[in-house]
């Protein structure tokens, strides 16, 4: 099935991040065939990630100009030579984090952080070093080697995961990052306990994930920490049982939620990228087994910086990206859960828009307006 | 088997730290008698502990004046009243950490940081808020309320671990502090899994413990890590498979460890208390699923300042102190496991001194000629 040679250059629609903090700019593109190892897809649906706000921001490591995107669902175009996991016509999810199966990271029973990643750091190219869009004439760099804010893409195989032919596509886009990155956080990476307490720094979208993942994992209490009121109403319904705005207390929020604990609490995400937020996370922590999970991802050259004589008492400070899962062995199957009924990610879901209103998208994501705003193709 | 009332204060030998870096002076005390809770033993045996050094220098926290020393072996003189787990006559370790089996701590499975310890920080007094010793008239303080580095001392009942009748007291004290701190942190904390690669940053007594246990748990590469090349020898003879001198190296040490390793390592210890080591432990590790135990206690103010972005991609922070043992359930099986043979910690026994040596002693762990000198009572 290899079409390689019988493909060409596609010109369509993208979101261009010229340079750092600029306004996106929708362009058309050339989207040149995929190489050997590459698949070229049809994108349906790309959901908009804090990551990607970060990266447009400059925050993390990227290479100007780009096409954002990462959390994509799609068919695929065509595919170049030597690939064999997918094949033109297939539903496919793009991977932030590849599996090619073959390095220290895939190969060992845990971890998920393949060698052929290109987020820390990311160069913004493919894995022969080029890039296969091009705007105006001017080479065009990738973003994470997914860049979704586009009608056609082109990625790695091994960061394309095959889905079920019946997953609704305008949906499960959020199963390409958000879902696994924080349900999977709580689920997978932490095993949140029955009968624990929890605490979640941030009420966005992944966290709105972590937060469906502690309560699926039976944890009693789960207490949501954002400056954004309006965001508690959905935190509630999603299994926040208090909602916490550290703007409004009077002693630092790490003090507040462990004098609601007594003690601390048995696990805390961050999914925000903010240092400061992260040592809140920490210090929130029961001093003997509590464990802070790390989701979000931080500025380039910004240090966590832990009290050190304090951190023999026993707790877990843990990085998970993807929820710890191998991608393209678990990604999948996260979608066969969701439609067994098994997760339901449709309250993740507040917003849905045409591709060309990704400014609008934008600015409700900004305002937290929406746990997730896809983008329709 | 109540004996107070009956018993009445101890005049004898203790080593007092007076004020921080002060040398130590070895002083007529009195010892009162066990309060309620409370049990007084007659030392048989201490070890000297990094930990004690550190503290006698001012760097962790303790009250001056103090009698140091935590990792002691002795036999019960009397117990005060509702002191029911042990009696008059028994075999005992001190235990720096107790097990109240009462507090979150101790009732959570995971986990050993009881929240009657006296550690971080340290008030230097036992639980009723008032001391046990005097010298020329003045209050001494306690040390971790362990205080070991005298003939007689007062303890917590939930800081006394009975132990076996047949055990030797002048060797088993290690095995109130150095086994469970090293050996546990490997394989019990850690689970340190066969065929891992490790790295053990400082390889003087602790880590030496260490060093056995990654090598029980299977372990097929064990890097040591020591600016003093005196204690390669026994480090080799302990199972470590390549010694490293950071003073000798052109580069920095985690980057030769993750160039021998190739991807860095598995599991990697700290048991010095320096951050800049720690962070050393912490870029040795393998990025995906790596994991850093920070076994020693850092000074009091100092900061362990994580490079923050890279945090996400998987590596776990872990602080363990008497390898999240249960202190009094589990270390007394630790003492069985010696005389049955199935650990072996004469190795780690390479000094034996009279008490009224500890002067020599201590000459000896600052020179680094030592794994442990048991000082004998």
């Amino acid at each position: 099935m290899d079409t390689s040679g019988k493909i060409s250059i596609i010109t369509c629609r993208a979101a261009i991040a010229w340079a750092a903090n600029s306004s996106l700019s929708v362009e058309e593109v050339q989207v040149e065939p995929p190489k050997a190892g590459e698949v070229r897809i049809k994108m349906a649906s790309t959901g908009i990630c804090g990551t990607d706000d970060h990266t447009i921001k400059g925050l993390l490591s990227a290479v100007f100009p780009f096409i954002p995107g990462h959390e994509g669902a799609g068919i695929v175009e065509s595919i170049g030579q030597g690939v064999c996991s997918v094949k033109p016509g297939d539903k496919v999810l793009t991977l932030i984090m590849p599996q090619c199966r073959e390095c220290s990271s895939c190969l060992h029973p845990k971890g998920n952080f393949c060698e052929k990643q290109d987020v820390l750091p990311s160069s913004g190219l493919m894995l022969d070093g080029t890039s296969r869009f091009i705007c105006k004439g001017k080479k065009i760099h990738h973003s994470f080697r997914a860049s979704t804010f586009t009608e056609y893409t082109v990625v790695p195989e091994i960061a394309v995961a095959k889905i079920d032919d019946a997953a609704p596509l305008d949906k499960v886009c959020l199963i390409s990052c958000e879902v696994p990155t924080g349900y999977g956080a709580a689920v997978h990476s932490a095993k949140v306990t029955r009968g624990s307490t929890c605490v979640v720094y941030g009420l966005g979208g992944i966290s709105s994930a972590i937060v469906m993942g502690c309560k699926a994992s039976g944890a009693s209490r789960i207490i949501g920490v954002d400056i954004n009121e309006e965001k508690f109403p959905w935190a509630r319904a999603l299994g926040v049982t208090d909602c916490l705005n550290p703007q409004k207390l009077k002693k630092p929020v790490q003090q507040v939620v462990r004098e609601m604990t007594g003690v601390g609490v048995d696990f805390a995400f961050e999914a925000i990228g903010l240092t400061d937020v992260m040592l809140a996370a920490w210090d929130s922590c029961h001093l003997s087994h509590g464990v802070c999970l790390i989701v979000g991802v931080a500025s380039i050259n910004s240090k966590l910086s832990l009290d050190a004589p304090m951190i023999v008492s026993g707790r877990t400070l843990k990085g998970v990206c993807l929820g710890d899962y191998k991608t393209r062995d678990c990604i999948p199957q996260l979608v066969t859960s969701y439609l067994q009924n098994k997760i339901n990610i449709d309250p993740l879901i507040t917003h849905q828009l045409p591709f060309d209103q990704i400014h609008k998208a934008f600015e409700l994501y900004h305002a937290g307006k929406t746990i997730r705003c896809n983008l329709l193709f």
